[in-house]
Formats: C-alpha cells, structure tokens, sequence
C-alpha cells in the first residue's frame, strides 16, 4: 500500500465522525506489509469522552499488540501532543500525516526521536479540517485545550 | 487536600487494579479546590485495551471539561510519554507523582513546559510497583511498549 492509499482509510474515518456530528480526524494503524490492524476517528461529542482522538481510537482498534516499531500509524491531521505521546511510548515507527497546514501538533518531536514522518498535505484534509473548525469553533478548542 | 492525600485516592486505584490482576497504577484529576473530577487505572489487562493508562481513564472520568489550567493530575508512577502528552495538550497545570523510581517518563518535560511537578517518593508507591515488575516483567514490558 501506497501512503496515500492509507490515509484513504484515515479520511473515510474522519468523515464517518463528521456524519456523526463530530470532529473530523480519523486514523489506521496498518502492519509493515500494509495489512490493516485498526482504525477508528475522534468520538469526543459522540461518545461524550474526551480520551477518544482519532489516533487512540485506531490504537484501541488494533487491540493488545507485543511491539509497534514495524507498525505505521495514518492520521488525517498531524498529531497532538497526547497522540504524539503514544507515537512515542509505543515506539510506533513510522507515521503518515494528511496535513500540518490547520493543526501542527508534535511530529517534528517524533522525527527528531527516531519516527519516519511523511507529511502529505492533502488538500482534502486541508479543506475538511478548515471548514469543521470555520463551523464549530468553540468545539475545535476544547478538543486541543486552548 | 494534601498532595499525599490526593496520592491516597490514586492508590486506591491502583490496588483495585491490582486486585482485577491488572497493572497497579492508578491516577486522579482534582479540581484546584481538592474536588474529585475522574479517578482510575489501568486497565490494559481487565478491558484488553492498551490504550487505557490510569492516567487516561481518570481523564476520561473526569468527562468533558472546559478547560484544565486549574486541575492537578495525580499519579502513583511518572507518567509516560503517552500520559504526558496528555498532561501537556489539555494544560493540566500540575502533576502529583507517588512516585519515579521504577519508571521515569515524561515528568522533566513537562516541568520545563510550565507543568508544576511534585514527586513525592512514596514508599507504599515504589514497593507496589518493584513486586508487581517483579511478578509479571513481560506485562509491564508490555505496557510501556518494550
């Protein structure tokens, strides 16, 4: 699998949460061989539950895995500091990003720490991150902290 | 409340994780005036989900909140870089840690990006955690992602 055609399952995950009425970030954790292990998106306003980014839900997905340097974690949007956190304690060794342009989280942190970080800038992910946060605002926010 | 009092609701956690046959760490999130927002543990074990550290399951109890500059995160072991970026994106303002011998995560990181830390080298904290490495290495291994 391409990187692209694994942030195409990130994406559908991010607009499953956008028809949900929720934040628009989806993620998948796939194997070295490409193989999918989980994927899942933001759940804060569906499941009420602020825990729940899009990079830990796809974590959760995977379930119990015994080492994640061969694994590769896709993101719609470049990672806050809570996922880039789990990146990093889990020694996930790779990670794929849709965008940096609307939200600059912590992967220069993970490629100075040894992750190999591929930044896309894909203008759909530009576009559905700009106008969820043009939208709700206030929400956008919260789910960042600020 | 006391920092150690506070400490004392985090290993109340910890130990209901240990009785679960979980990994006995365990975590609180106090409002400024000592209220209690959201108390856990891990539960990597008892939910066979990496993804729940004590750390974030007292956050997810918390439930959604406007805001954390005021709150204080308690926990009976350092936070690792999962937990501390946590801590660093939702601005929790302070940490309580029982203690950072057995495992030092993200804790100096996180005092240098404004975090107040407290370490309170907790005797009953350290020898809770030393039988428990001792007991079941490859666990904890496990969930520190080694």
């Amino acid at each position: 699998m391409t990187p692209e055609q694994m942030l195409d399952v990130a994406v559908i995950e991010a607009r499953k949460g956008l028809a949900e009425g929720g934040i628009p970030i989806g993620a998948a954790l796939f194997s070295s061989d490409g193989q999918l292990l989980g994927a899942g998106h933001n759940r804060r306003v569906q499941d009420d539950d602020p825990s729940v980014h899009a990079e830990t839900d796809a974590f959760r997905a995977a379930g119990r895995q015994r080492g994640y340097r061969s694994t590769i974690m896709v993101t719609t949007l470049s990672p806050c500091w809570y996922c880039s956190g789990l990146v990093r304690q889990f020694n996930i060794g790779a990670l794929v990003i849709g965008e940096a342009r609307t939200f600059h989280g912590g992967h220069d942190w993970l490629a100075e720490h040894g992750v190999t970080v591929t930044v896309l800038d894909d203008p759909q992910c530009v576009t559905m991150m700009e106008e969820f946060i043009a939208a709700k605002p206030e929400l956008w926010a919260e789910d960042i902290g600020e």
